[in-house]
């Protein structure tokens, strides 16, 4: 019916270079001591402006932090990101619908990871594409907004069970939507158990410090 | 850098076939008369939402009308349809983040394509991968939420040059997000030059009516 099974093994060749790469940029990341975050979310979930505060509120705690971000196409996002101060830079995938390990290395090139206590990746925006590619990363984040429908979890379930951890965003439109947050937490535990879910707004800005607060935890953990 | 190019070789194929099969999908409707209005979209952007009124509301115009709904997994979206009593099929993808024309001539296996005057046909909720599987259909609408940021035609241009039409969806929010009308219009312009943008909120029903007009008119003009 359909020629999946042909670039099914194609992909499957790709993705094994990729996990190659992507083990030795984890090595790299961990000998440098820098705490890698990538985020994986539908276009327009908020990625961006989840990082575009909390870069600068970051830096304002006194972390070294740093990141690069995933389009198809235009370099708005790291202008939107650079803004804060940190170091950022913009990987343009063309008409690719994720980020690889190959892409992330050669866009660190030139930075001495030694100087960065956290590095963040935002991949393109897609339920799909990016499940598969790991980036050496140490956590990925699953981002959903209360706008999206709380059955998200349900209809792409690789994406949220390859993440280590779920945040809903756009807390503050809730209300508006009429949000069933339990409805999500409920589908999400369906095809992710036992992951933790936070909700934030990066526009009111709710829960946002305490999502800080994880965050350099985690590192510390490390 | 990537393995792209071999990739990108093997998806030649891929779509040489399956404009081979849309094309005949293509003769297949004009045949039976039957106007086919296919719909892409990011995650979450009232794709579903959409089709769930006005399913209804065409039957009760006196027009006969069926959707095929896709979906990597679950059949949500076929069962929300169905209950406005026309005739729907799901189609579960897996994997695929795009629906291709050879699954679209299976799903309608049995049904008498002479019977009806609208098919709907509701994509992956994705912004790149379906972009080049023609589907056979007379009209591809892009939707984009009002949620979703006013620089989504920039950040995935293909999806939006590769469309018929776009729709402004969830227009209820629009003050709520600060949605810039006037900014996303001058995206759309500038990848798909000349595109009409409507806009529309499925739940307060705000421009639905005129939305159908406009639907009944296309199905007349053929």
């Amino acid at each position: 019916m359909s020629s999946e099974p042909r670039l099914v093994e194609v992909r499957r060749n790709i993705l094994k270079q990729n996990d190659v790469l992507a083990r030795e940029l984890r090595d790299r990341f961990h000998k440098a001591g820098v705490y890698v975050v990538s985020m994986v979310s539908s276009p327009g979930a908020g990625k961006t402006a989840l990082l575009e505060k909390p870069l600068g509120l970051l830096r304002g705690r006194g972390l070294r932090v740093a990141a690069l971000t995933g389009d198809l196409a235009t370099d708005n996002d790291a202008a939107r990101l650079a803004r804060s101060g940190a170091p950022v830079r913009q990987i343009t995938t063309g008409t690719l619908c994720h980020l690889e390990a190959a892409m992330v290395a050669k866009a660190l090139e030139g930075w001495n990871l030694h100087e960065l206590d956290f590095l963040f990746i935002e991949n393109v925006g897609n339920l799909v594409c990016p499940s598969s590619y790991d980036l050496g990363e140490n956590l990925r984040m699953v981002l959903m907004s209360v706008t999206e429908g709380e059955d998200k979890p349900l209809k792409y379930p690789t994406i949220f069970n390859t993440a280590d951890d779920a945040l809903i965003t756009k807390s503050d439109l809730a209300a508006a939507v009429e949000f069933d947050e339990a409805a999500a937490a409920r589908n999400i535990e369906a095809v992710r158990p036992g992951m933790e879910v936070r909700q934030v707004s990066a526009k009111t800005g709710a829960n946002l410090d305490r999502f800080l607060d994880w965050l350099e935890g985690l590192k510390i953990l490390v």
